[in-house]
Formats: C-alpha cells, structure tokens, sequence
C-alpha cells in the first residue's frame, strides 16, 4: 500500500473526514493496513484526526524547507551560497564528500529532510526523522595542515552553540569535548567532521551538522531518551528551521574567517568558556587506554590539557567521554 | 585494430618471423596500422624483433607479478595478508579505500600492473606504465589521533628507502622532506597517504607507494627525466619486483610495529639521518606563504623545525619544496 494513495485521498476530502471503510475499499487493502500507514504519515509528521465513527482527516503536514523560504535570510558570503535541499538521503556527509571529490566550492551546503542513514560519532546511527531536525553537511576547504583539523572541530561546536543561543536565548548550552552540545546532560545536536587528507595535507573537510529542532518524545527510541533532547522538548517551542539554518551558517562563517586570520587563539578562549568538561573529574578513553584525570584547557594545537591524580599532565587528541562524566 | 590479435599470431609463430604483409592480411589492417601497434607492445614490455624482409618475431615478454612468486618471499605477519594483484587500474588508491570503507582489514594491499591515473601529491600525475614499476597501495588502521598522521607519511619514506636498500645495497637514496625518494637529486619513489578521518580520530590511511623499478628513460616524458629516475637507471641493473615488494612489506611492518610500541621517537632518527633536507637552505611554500629557512630536524609531532635567517625558529606542518632547494 502506498503512501501516496492515501495522502491523495486525504488531500481530496479537503478538511472532511474520511471513514477507514471507504479508505480501505478506494484503495483495496485491509483497515488494519490503512491504519498502519495513517500511523506512519504521523511519524513522519502528518497530523491525522481519528474520530470513531467518522474516520479520518487530515489537519497538518510536515513542513519543507524551501530556498524560497531560507535564501532571504541568508547574509553570508560564502556558507551556502551553493546550496541543495534534498527529501531523503541516506547521508547528506556522502552526498557533500561526492561533490567535493567533483570539485564543489567552499561553502556547498546539501540540507535533507530526512536521512535514513545518518551517522554520528563512532559509525553510531543518528535519529533524523523526516521535516522535524536540521540535518546537513557543509562542505570546508581550509588552507591548514592536516595536525590543525581538530580545532576546526571544536569551532564547529562554537559556531553552533552560538547560532542556537541567538534564536533560543534561555537556553544553556553546553559543549562536551569535543563537540557534543548539551542541555542539561543531554545531547541536542551532532557535529561530525569528516576530512580527506593527502600527506600531511588536508583536501577538505565535509562537517556534518544534526541539530535535534522539533522533535518530540516519540520521536527517539527509549534508550536514548535519558540522553538526547530537541530544542522543542528544551524550550517548550517550536523553532522555524530556516531561522536556524541561517544563523548557523552565519555564526560558522563568521567564525571560520576569524580563525583563518587570527588563528585558533579566539576560538579557544570560546570553547573554554562554553566547555562542560573542563573543571571536573572525567574518565577518557583513548586508542591507547583510559585516562582519568581533570581537564583543564585546550592547548594551542586543540589538544585537551589533563592534570592527573598525580599531579602530571596529559594532552589528549583523540578519545571518548563516559556519559556519565559528562552530565555531572 | 585489437593487441590480442596481433599478440595472438606473434605467439602461435612460437619464435618464427612473421612479414608485416601476413599480418596486416591475416588482420585486416594496413601494415602501417600493424608497425603502429607493435610499438605499442614495445612500450608495454614486449620485446618484438623487426628485421627487414623477415618481419617480426615476439622475443620477450613483460614480467608478471603472480602470488606464487610473491607469497613464499612475503614473511610478514599483517601486511600483504590480503592481497589483490591487478592488471590495469586506474589507480591503486580508489581499490583500497573502496574496500577500506566496506571494512577491509589492515594490511590489505593492492598491486597494479598498470595505473590509467595514477596519483602523486597535489593532484599531480605519476607515471605507472605496464610491468615496470611497483605500483601498490597499502591498508593501515592505525589507532593514533589524527594530528599524528604525519608521522606515518615520515614512517612510510623511512621504510620504502630501507626496503629498497636491503635490495641494491649500493644506492645512495636520500628522503627529501616529508616522503619523496631521492637518488642524485632524482625522483625514484613517489608515496602518497591519503587518510580519512571523523572528528579527531583517524579512520584509516591508504598509503600510496610508487617505485619506479625498471622504467627506462623513452618510459618518462622528456620534462620529467632531469627529475625523475628509475632502480634500473641508478643502479644499472634489472630489480626483481617480487623480491622488492616482500621487501618493503616487511620493512614497513617492522617500522610500523616499532612505531606503535615505542611511539614516534625511533622513526624520527631513522628519517633524519637520511634527510636530503636537513642543514640546507630552503625555500618552503605553505599554505600561508612562502618560508625560507634552515630545516634542522623534525620535532615530535613530526613537523620540520626550520631556523630562521633571523635565529628564529618556525615550525612546518605542511609545505612545498622546491625543486632546485632539494636537489643541492
């Protein structure tokens, strides 16, 4: 049974309920079948009425991104100036890396609607349900060696922290080293950066950015409940999309020429300043074995400082923070 | 005009002449179109005789690389485990990260016959014609933060210029900074890590390795041969490829357990005492702009720490030499 037969009978009736009887012999299924996929168009953000009796109708729809809608407030130079909005992708990082093997410029956004495959950290899955986050992938092309990569990690989480902060301003914002942002413990977007590199020269990077905007409780399988949170669910309202987009782009670009011209110094101090990790006892998994120690700062290359029980220090590149570290 | 059908009545003459005549009858094809295409057999490695009034007879063959040559030599525990030999890519780098991002294991490897578009640094071309070079790439997961990925570009220059002299002794092969093979100023290696990472962590690298092993000068164009030189030239002498594959492999794989033991600081005195770069004057081209300096050693991240003319010192993460600078 399609999706489309049944949105089409839904559209028809114009506002009028429509019995599961008629829906079932229109289209030739069961009612239990029409009742399945009335189920799923509300996961993908429909808004179905169901009165016993009368049947169904249809009274919301999952709102689109356009570019008419997002190009007018858009005031950057360069961060998605070239831009595509896609209905569903596996990965909107595989469809950035592709046009970046091809040549796209700095800049090139791909914004989908829906993944079906969305990654985070780790290969982990990331919950990017159709019409109700911010999932896209941006395509950066630094003149910086490859060692300098990770502080371009770390603005990332700046850029979006302070892009939220402009449309939501009650909020408080988190970062958890690297680049988790966090409210109250728990995680509200993604950031994932993806870099080809030749030698010890970066080609370019493709930052993946998933923002968890409207989604509501339903939305997120149990487990993770405890651990994730929407902008919605933390603010009590709905966010327009293309607000935040925009904002987004313009904290990142605006970030991003800061750094090529003064270096990573200024975007220190900002990450410092919004950090949720430095100041407390944190266990770090590294490739070569668990660290436990109090993170102090970042140093100049983007490695996080660790003053041990002993009184030592540790500069940690790369490595996982237990969850319950981080919320402390 | 097809090559198996002219190599297909060279071979069932079994050591006879043929005349021009016969064949471009037996083809079809003009006897202009037949000289054409043996001189294209010449340029693989077939070796043809042509003498008038007789014509042509088939008196060599290009070397094959096989698995049962390679694997009795191959005395590694990891790399070369899982190994493909090709006969005509477009580049050896595209076959591994395609199997690396479908989960291949680490050392798996990939020779090339021939590479339709092989790969050097910055883009640039690398001449792989058929049977006469060393064209391979290598699968490596190593669990190092990202920031330290240059080591292993340093790693790999150490390895392939040891490998190389287990073979032909006599060779004096310099590393000019960071991984280019050098024998009197001439290019006889090209290598080329290509990384794929998220965030700080370091995913993979395919590592590139080129030798040019029995290239003979008409193999390189003219611009190239005051740059370029093979094994063959140098030493005057055919090299076993087999012998030098099972060489390297084991070199690197040696190095490369060293490196993961005991870190970083063993392969750095490796590279240094076979620097071409070190103690001269050079003009290094960064991203940022152009740095003239004495290199004087690598610090240990893997960056070249070069004086200054002012007694300063700069530390390169990622830079262009020039030519004339390397080969002084």
């Amino acid at each position: 049974m399609s999706k489309v037969g049944l949105l089409s009978i839904l559209e028809a009736s114009e506002g009028e309920y429509v019995s599961g009887e008629e829906i079932s012999r229109l289209l030739g299924v069961s009612r239990t079948a029409v009742w399945k996929q009335i189920r799923k168009l509300e996961a993908e953000g429909y808004v179905v009425e169901a009165v016993p009796r009368l049947g169904y109708k249809l009274t919301g729809k999952p709102a689109r991104l356009s570019l008419q809608d997002l190009l007018p407030k858009l005031h950057t130079k360069r961060f998605g100036r070239q831009i595509r909005i896609l209905d569903v992708v596996t990965s909107t990082q595989d469809e950035v890396r592709t046009m970046a093997e091809q040549g796209a410029p700095e800049g090139t956004l791909v914004i989908a609607e829906q993944q079906t495959s969305g990654r985070g950290r780790m290969g982990r899955n990331w919950v990017s349900p159709l019409g109700k986050g911010i999932w896209m992938s941006l395509l950066l092309r630094p003149p910086v060696p490859l060692p300098l990569t990770p502080q371009l990690t770390l603005l990332a989480a700046v850029a979006l922290s302070r892009a939220i902060a402009r449309i939501i301003p009650e909020l408080s914002i988190g970062i958890k080293w690297p680049n988790d942002l966090l409210v109250g413990g728990r995680k509200i977007s993604g950031i994932l950066l993806e870099s080809a590199a030749e030698d010890e020269r970066l080609r370019y990077i493709v930052a993946g950015l998933g923002i968890s905007v409207n989604l509501d409780e339903k939305d997120y399988p149990d487990e993770l409940l405890p651990k994730a949170i929407s902008l919605k669910m933390a603010s009590g309202r709905e966010v327009n999309r293309s607000d935040l987009i925009a904002s987004v782009l313009e904290e990142f670009e605006g970030l991003y020429d800061l750094y090529l011209e003064q270096g990573f110094a200024p975007i220190r101090s900002l990450w410092e300043a919004r950090s949720v990790t430095l100041g407390h006892v944190t266990q770090l998994n590294t490739p070569q074995g668990s660290v436990t120690g109090i993170p102090r700062g970042l140093d100049e290359m983007g490695g996080l400082r660790v003053e041990l029980a002993d009184g030592s220090w540790r500069t940690i590149y790369s490595a996982e923070i237990r969850d319950e570290a981080a919320s402390s």
